[in-house]
């Protein structure tokens, strides 16, 4: 019998049989961050919901090109229902919608494209972009050693398993380097390989990139447009991210995510509200 | 009385008083380019429909923050139909949707929020990107310039006054600088300053950026989010974009748009198909 990792146990989505584009799901305390469920975990818990709605049979399309969501309210841990509904279905890529409701509360609503990464993989790739240049792994800084009281506010912590670039985490020894960049390597603690669902998680798992602009503030996630790009290859995870125009109590923050062979898979921009705390 | 603009009278939205949340609207053949009617006056069209439902009122929501549209079929000149709906009405920010019908079709779904773009004026900039270094507009290159079987195409062109930076129009004379980045000035022929809503159509005005990496076909977007970070200066636009991540077919194409003073007041993020010419 397979294996059923961590990941997929908590983003997994039961479709209702009586009822078409209606799925339960439950989110879970292990993916607290703060004030409420991860971004990340919500995006990829829709994305499952609408790789049920818009892949299957031989014409599906199961794979997220593009996915924009927009949070609503702070989602809790406990039940949710997700309705999805598929808006166009194409030859080579098909579009719907997925809400995430919770207590009767909208709490995310997101439009998405699917495709099939496989159909397209082979092709030119003139990415100018380059990975971020850090530390293997085992030089890089565990989560574990945040203080205890940021700690037992981040369980999502432990169900991950983040190594900062040092580089990019002078902040939480109270020296930001000001540049407004944060990098470093995912996975799985227990195993379970990338694919195209864990890049929406991946995505939104690093700190606010605004810790590094000394601001230590949380910043919840007003909109988030995700894109996969390729299928991750096996292992490690880098992911970079870092703002560019923080202005007005409003980021935006732009995160990459490469894998092991060294190819951008994900790219991902959100905008977030920067709670700027009393002094 | 006062004047009426192009873009005003060419974005225009009519609510159907019988029907809330159902506007009447026209598409017009000279916010044509290529195939279809330009991605940024879609946007605007329904950036204009979702003030009208989220805007109104001492506590409505005016200003596009964020929008994000998925386009679904390529539309045409002739009369459209705009439904909104409000999915949550915040204190400092409201959400809501837009369809975008035509023939039965839909066209262009959006999610976007909005909030009041003076509220939050006047805080800490700390904006880290920098504006285009470009030669005055007058030493840019019109795009009446481009050959007459391209303009034929691009009756978009007349309604818009584009002026690009000669460093980034190598692609139009068989000399792509290879880079991946086009910029220019921007403003509307008929005088009218620009507004947010001009920003949701500036972020699609320039060509495909592909066309600097030497490949000359259409690149028909996908997906298009837009952020919307201050109420631009009157004056001239510059409008920057880019892409570092082309592969296998699709490329996501960066925009920035600076106002006069030099403020960074919208960023966009598409992600567009490169139709990739026989050679």
């Amino acid at each position: 019998m397979s294996q059923i990792y961590g990941f997929d146990r908590d983003t997994a989505v039961t479709p209702r049989p009586d009822a078409p584009g209606l799925h339960d799901a439950e989110l879970y305390e292990s993916w607290r961050i703060g004030m409420g469920i991860n971004g990340g975990l919500l995006l990829a818990l829709a994305g499952r919901a609408l790789a049920a709605e818009l892949g299957g049979g031989k014409d599906g399309h199961s794979d997220p090109f593009s996915i924009s969501a927009y949070y609503l309210s702070t989602s809790r841990p406990g039940p949710v229902t997700v309705r999805t509904e598929t808006l166009r279905r194409g030859r080579t890529v098909s579009t719907g919608t997925a809400s995430v409701v919770q207590d009767g509360e909208e709490r995310l609503r997101a439009i998405a494209t699917y495709g099939d990464l496989d159909g397209h993989a082979g092709g030119d790739v003139r990415t100018s972009a380059t990975p971020p240049d850090m530390p293997p792994p085992e030089s890089c800084v565990g989560t574990e050693l945040a203080p205890p009281e940021f700690l037992k506010d981040a369980p999502m912590l432990d169900s991950i398993e983040l190594r900062l670039d040092p580089g990019t985490v002078g902040w939480a020894v109270g020296a930001p380097t000001g540049r407004g960049r944060i990098q470093g390597w995912l996975r799985f603690p227990d195993g379970r390989e990338p694919d195209p669902l864990m890049l929406l998680l991946a995505v939104d798992t690093l700190p606010p990139v605004t810790f590094d602009l000394g601001i230590n503030g949380w910043a919840p996630t007003l909109e988030l447009t995700a894109h996969v790009r390729a299928k991750p290859a096996p292992g490690w995870l880098r992911i970079s991210h870092a703002t560019r125009n923080f202005a007005d109590g409003y980021m935006e923050e732009d995160a990459e995510v490469w894998d092991s062979t060294g190819r951008l898979v994900a790219q991902s921009r959100q905008l977030a509200r920067v709670r700027v705390p009393r002094p």
